[in-house]
């Protein structure tokens, strides 16, 4: 299988908003992008570099994964990383194939009206990797 | 300043030799440059995806900052996120003009005939940024 691009490097924050100013004030960057994910439990933030997006992340509840990172990291830090592929379905399927673990079985609908699925660190060198296809991209 | 691109993900890795495999082998990545970097106590081999890169660093010694992330975090995942920059001399100056905490006070050599310098984490939401100036991307 193909990794396009790195799609986004995502960031846990305790704050959406600070972060955010802290990108705009510093590195000039613009929110192209910002919605609520229930299902995962975040308000999310997009900001553009290059080909590739940050993603701020804050947790909605406690309860969240992403709050549950942040209680483990300690405070903010990386949270994930997507790459960018044509076809999450066959890139699951692919996987599976290979006996490689997995978060989601089945892809599942992301922000902004991506198909996502999440690979597990186990799997990925200890590192959570997010599939992401962006009709918008491909 | 203006972040040009997610120049690249570091990986701290405990093998070098098997993460470049797990890579070729699984996603069809394809290794674009080797280094040791003994200033940073590195090994280092850099996978393409899109405009960016894949850093995968094993430690040379106990002693690299790679072997100590390595501890603490108690195996691999990411371990810095590199920015390009098309000046890292004004970048720096710019940062500290603005009271940003650096690792690197001046810009240095890094891998691959880049010039570098670190921010520090405490400054950047937790995460260990990297700018980059390539010269043969700029």
């Amino acid at each position: 299988m193909h990794l396009q691009r790195i799609d986004h490097v995502g960031y846990a924050v305790e704050d959406l908003d600070a972060a955010i100013a802290y990108h705009q004030d510093l590195y000039d960057m613009s929110v192209v992008h910002r919605e609520t994910v229930e299902s995962d439990g975040v308000r999310e933030a997009l900001l553009a570099v290059g080909e590739s997006y940050i993603q701020l992340l804050e947790p909605l509840s406690d309860a969240s994964p992403v709050a549950r990172f942040l209680r483990r990291n300690g405070g903010p830090g990386v949270h994930h990383i997507g790459y960018g592929v044509a076809d999450v379905e066959a890139t699951l399927r692919e996987l599976a194939g290979r006996g490689v673990r997995v978060v989601d079985d089945h892809p599942r609908p992301g922000s902004r009206g991506c198909t996502i699925a999440f690979v597990h660190p186990k799997a990925a060198m200890g590192v959570l990797v997010e599939l992401v296809e962006d009709p918008s991209r491909t």
